[in-house]
């Protein structure tokens, strides 16, 4: 087989066949096949796609490079959610602790953030103390004893997937439906889940600037794991403005905390209920999404998710008193409102520049190197649909220097006041 | 400037700025872009294409790569003829001495075969001594005393373009009208001629499938000459059937010589006179094409023509002999008819089947490096549209070998015999 004849098949819009696909996987990882013709073949496979089937095994083979985490000895449904990313996007955080508190075992391997959107495992470390990286013994030690445990990947997951997400970044080739849907597929499957949610972002803020994209990208997300006999389901839910109030490390922390507390703003606690309940009905402990919904309602309220919490924080190495002090985290030096320059009806907050400004200010990464600063970050007062006076705070930066004179412009110009505001929908659809 | 951004507006179909390609060809010429970023944009150009202000200044950037010949002091309009290669193309060869004949100054830059079209320079190199490499100042004085000459390249013609195009090659991005359309115009401006005819091949030996492809490919060409003052024009003419009767190197020479003795096979004299009155018309020698092909007929009758390519030869360091006696250059051991298999009329003889068989024998080159066997090829007997009776020759296979039943089974393959034949147009189009 020549690497040039399976860029051309692509190329030309045909279906690449099972070998041409193991052929170009396995050479690719191991070296025979160089960078230029793979990228070639990326950049055909952005123009002319993939079937399912081509999807498929283009996910198994990536999946297959590498080490795959065995959880078969751990009792019970192993139930995951993944989301595609967002601005204050940190619905996992409470997730997790929420739905283990129910008895279901919630392994979450994640990522760190890159760009507008912040990482999980980021945020986590703006806990004192808090662990990450954990062994795989350490890692099912902590799923039976506490129940769940949120992580970066152990061993070598997906290899094939890192040296091709690598070469997509440079080469412009990431924005495509399957070859997203492989990478992300590759490495959830290789945790070892039974069931898991995904959560596609749609919107001026994601990745998938349409509901169509974001559909379709579901659909195949779905397809994939249904096809290696995982129970998988998707919520398309709106990035068009950041999600819930907090945006930044320590900020999202606490806010994920006041979730958990039931005291989280409307959208996040809706959302976090919304998967949750998907959860327990995949994990077989409800019958329906509104007697799950009803029991996770339980557990915010006598405490028990909250307590969940802190033994999972407690078992990665941090400080579990996080839980009633949020001073324990890394504190921003200035607190400036972002005043509103008129009356009227908050329009648009756009979710991916609000995402910018905190990265400007510290809490994200620009390049892979950077190092992040815990504590900085925006809170909003206000959301879309809000009403709001001039001179009231819309929002307020947190910030580690006094001069935040970019920040106040990049907001600006991404803030609009009208006379009135199309009600923003949380959730667009669910796929299963 | 970041290549992925360059990759990006391309990708998304816009147009390359000015900047972006100068940026792309410098840097990727002095290493500074990455193959795989390149072969990126490639594909991207591969799929959305180029406008005519994108592909002039792709190609005058790869022009400006490199080093130009200066013919301004030789006086009179410099003509020269490309052909984008077809099997049994051996056109240059009796165009050149006969254009130069009526004293015409015709500098040819060629190259050499690959696949299954042979290449002037090979086919040239069957004659006892003959150089294809000649410095610029023995380059120029022989454009002076003969008026013609056929060599490769002097110095580091457009390096841009041999380092893209050796990408392309790998990355299944050659067949691109632009990409093909600057990597010939470059190297064509840089060799300093006044006028060019194209001749550009359609049909199933060519690159061009069809006519639209080949007209689209002609106009490209026509209008990147013109953008730089040069007086361009382009035929386009058929590759479905071998042009003339002989494919091979020494073979081709051979017939090269009976056209320059007014015995050449009708198709390939029609195609050199019709070029070559285009190229007299453009030197300003005759007013109209029926002036210029008079002129060229009358040079062929009296045997000027032949005494000019029996000099080109001898300034080459060639044995000018091989005009009068084709034993001088290599023969092959064995000649095997290819005998009808059943009576009726010649209906396809596919181009570049043929071109293969002859590679298959030794007359081409299916790598890079492969040595060449100047004797061997084929001699057709008949063309499409010819009658054949059951067991007569329809081609004579040269051979080095005694055992040929590959070749016979390839060329079986590619022939068909029928009740009647569509019959083939030999010029579809002239674009100026």
């Amino acid at each position: 087989m020549r690497m040039v004849d399976v860029i051309d098949t692509k190329r030309n819009g045909g279906a690449l066949s099972p070998e041409q696909i193991d052929y170009f996987v396995t050479g690719y990882t191991n070296g025979e096949i160089p960078d230029y013709q793979a990228s070639a073949l990326l950049m055909a496979i952005w123009f002319n796609g993939m079937n399912a089937e081509e999807t498929q095994r283009l996910t198994m083979d990536m999946l297959h490079s590498g080490d795959q985490l065995d959880l078969s000895d751990i009792p019970g449904i192993k139930v995951d959610k993944h989301s595609t990313g967002g601005v204050g996007d940190k619905v996992s955080i409470p997730l997790a602790p929420l739905v283990a508190s129910l008895g279901i075992v919630v392994p979450m391997i994640s990522g760190r953030g890159l760009g507008h959107t912040g990482g999980t495992l980021d945020k986590l470390e703006a806990i004192p103390g808090f662990q990450v990286e954990i062994e795989e013994d350490a890692f099912k030690k902590q799923l039976r004893e506490v129940g769940c445990i949120i992580a970066g990947a152990t061993g070598n997951i997906a290899p094939a997937d890192k040296k091709i997400y690598a070469l997509r970044d440079v080469t412009d080739t990431v924005s495509s439906i399957p070859l997203i849907a492989g990478s992300i597929m590759s490495k959830k499957i290789a945790s070892g889940t039974d069931a898991l949610v995904m959560d596609v972002k749609t919107g001026a803020g994601a990745f998938m600037k349409t509901d169509e994209e974001a559909e379709e990208l579901a659909r195949t997300l779905v397809e994939i794991g249904k096809g290696v006999g995982m129970n998988a389901m998707a919520v398309i839910s709106d990035m068009n403005q950041p999600l819930g109030k907090a945006i930044g490390n320590a900020l999202e922390i606490q806010e994920s905390i006041e979730v958990l507390k039931g005291k989280g703003p409307e959208d996040l606690v809706n959302l976090v209920l919304t998967i949750g309940s998907q959860m327990v009905v995949m994990a077989k402990k409800a019958d329906s999404l509104e007697e799950a919904r009803t029991m996770l309602q339980a557990n915010i309220d006598n405490g028990k998710a909250l307590e969940t919490f802190r033994k999972m924080i407690e078992a990665q190495g941090g400080n579990g008193d996080v839980v009633d002090d949020y001073t324990l985290m890394p504190q921003a030096k200035y607190k400036i409102a972002f005043t509103a320059p008129s009356s009227g009806v908050i329009s648009r907050m756009k979710a991916d520049e609000m995402g910018i400004a905190s990265m400007m200010l510290g809490g994200g990464r620009a390049a892979k190197d950077d190092e992040l600063d815990y504590a900085v970050g925006l809170m909003l007062d206000k959301k879309v649909g809000d009403r709001v006076e001039e001179g009231e705070s819309i929002l307020t930066i947190y910030s580690d220097r006094e001069n935040v004179d970019d920040i106040v412009k990049l907001i600006g110009d991404n803030i609009t006041i009208s006379e009135e505001a199309e009600p923003i929908k949380l959730i667009h659809q669910v796929i299963m």
